[in-house]
C-alpha cells in the first residue's frame, strides 16, 4: 500500500460546507502520481523513441461515506489491485484519522499520447512494467 | 431523458490537451441540477419547516471512451434510472455530435443539510417525490 | 462591448456559500474566449507556417464588490481597452441584473506556443490584428 | 516573510502544458491560510459571541513572469504589507528555485460571515489583530 496526505483547501469546499465530491477524483490522481514518482516514474514520460507515454483514465468510481471538511488532513491509501497487459487498476481509500470517508477505484491505460492525435493504447513497456507490484486483495 | 449542453472551457483542459477527467463528474452534476430546475426544484431547497434539503452524492462512476477537447460542445443526457425511498440513481451519457465520449452514473441521497452538522438521510418528501418520473431501462 | 452570461454551478461555490473568488478569473477568460470566437478567432490558433499562436496571460486583477451565489446568472462584460503591438488589455465587469459584483482587467500577450518550449512573444499578426477594435474609455 | 510550498498537480495544468493562471490565485490563498494557521488562527473562526469571522477577498492581482509546469515544487512567499483597521494586504511571490514565476497581491477584509446574509465588514478584533506583524517594504 502507498499512502499520501492532502490538506483540504478552502477552494475545494462547496456551499454545503464540505469538500466537493469531484475533488476526491483529483485526490485519487494525486496519490497515483505520487506513487509513480516513488517508483521513479511519472504520469507523463518520454519513451526511448521520443514518444510520450501517458496513463489516461479508463474508469473511475467513488463511494462517499462521510464528508471531509476545510483543513482536514486526509490520508489517501492506494493499492495496485490488478496489473493487466495494457492497464492498471487501483483501489483508493480516504481516511481522516480512523474514519474512512470514501473508497473508490481507478483504472488507467498505458498509451502513446501525441498532442492533437488520438490516444493509442500499448502494452506496458517492460522496464516500466517490472516496477509495478500487484497487491493481492486481503482474504477475510 | 433530460439533456443539457456544456461548451468546454480552456481551464477544463489539461497538459494532455484534453478535458481533465474530474470535470466529467462536474458536468454530471450540472445536468442533474439543470434537471432539478426544470422540475421547479433546486439541489438546495428550504423545506416547510425551514430545514435545508440537499442531495449529497453517495456514489459516482464514469467510464471514458473518447477525449473531449477545448471548445467542444458536449451534450449531456440524463435519465432517472431508479427512484428509491431516500435516493435517486441517474444514468449520464456524454456526446459530441454522434460520438459518445463517456457514460456514468450518479446516486444521490435526500438529506437534511445543516451547516456544520452531520448529514441526515430522509425519505424524499412527497411533494418533491411526485415530480420524479423513473425511466425504465431500454430493452435490448 | 462584448457580453456573455454564466450560470453559477454548485462546484464553483465555497463553504462561505458564495462563488470562490478564483472563479472570477476563469469567467474573465470564458468571456475573452467567447469574444475571440465572435471574431472568428480562437485562443489557440494555427498560423500559416504551422506554428501555434496563443494568448498567455501577463496580468489579471479583480476587485470584488458583492458576492455571487449558486444558480445566479452572471452577465460578464468585456471591453478591449488597449491594443498594443504585442498585447491586448481588457476591462471586465460582472453583473447580476443591475448589481455590479466585480470588475477587473486582463492583459494577454500574443505568443508562439510550442509544447515544452518557452513562450515567445510576437507582434500580433496583421490579419488577426485588424479584427480587434479598441473601445475608448468613456469620458466622465 | 512566511513561505509554503505547493507541488503542481496534473489537474492544475492546461492544454498549453502549463499551470492555468487561475490556480495562482488559489495558491495565494493556500499560503495565506497556512500563515493564519501558523498564528493559531483560521480563515473561518468562531468569535466569542458565536459569530463567524471570515476574510473575504477585496482585491487580488497577479503578474505572470514565467510558466509553472507539472510536478514543479513552487515556493510561495507571503508578506503582510499593510495592516489596516478592517483589512490586510499581502504581497505574494512565486518561485521555482531561484526563478520568480509570478508576483501578486491580495487584500482581504475582516467580516462577520453568516450563511445567506450579506457580509458585514468589522474592525479586526484586538486579540486577532495583535498577532499580525506588518513587514515594511524593503528599501532599495
Amino acid at each position: 500500500m502507498f499512502t499520501a496526505t492532502h490538506r483540504v483547501q478552502f477552494h475545494e469546499t462547496d456551499m454545503a460546507g464540505i469538500v466537493h465530491f469531484s475533488n476526491f477524483y483529483r485526490y485519487m490522481e494525486e496519490v497515483e502520481h505520487a506513487y509513480l514518482r516513488s517508483l521513479g516514474l511519472s504520469v507523463s514520460m518520454t519513451g526511448p523513441d521520443g514518444s510520450v507515454i501517458g496513463w489516461p483514465r479508463v474508469r473511475a468510481q467513488c463511494t462517499f461515506e462521510a464528508p471531509a471538511y476545510f483543513e482536514d488532513v486526509i490520508e489517501i491509501r492506494l493499492k495496485l489491485m490488478r496489473k493487466g497487459v495494457k492497464s492498471l487498476t487501483f483501489e483508493v481509500e480516504f481516511y481522516r484519522a480512523e474514519r474512512r470517508l470514501a473508497r473508490g477505484s481507478l483504472k488507467t491505460a498505458c498509451c502513446i499520447v501525441a498532442h492533437g492525435q488520438p490516444l493509442v493504447s500499448i502494452p506496458i513497456p517492460e522496464d516500466i512494467d517490472v516496477k509495478f507490484i500487484e497487491e493481492p486483495a486481503e482474504s477475510a
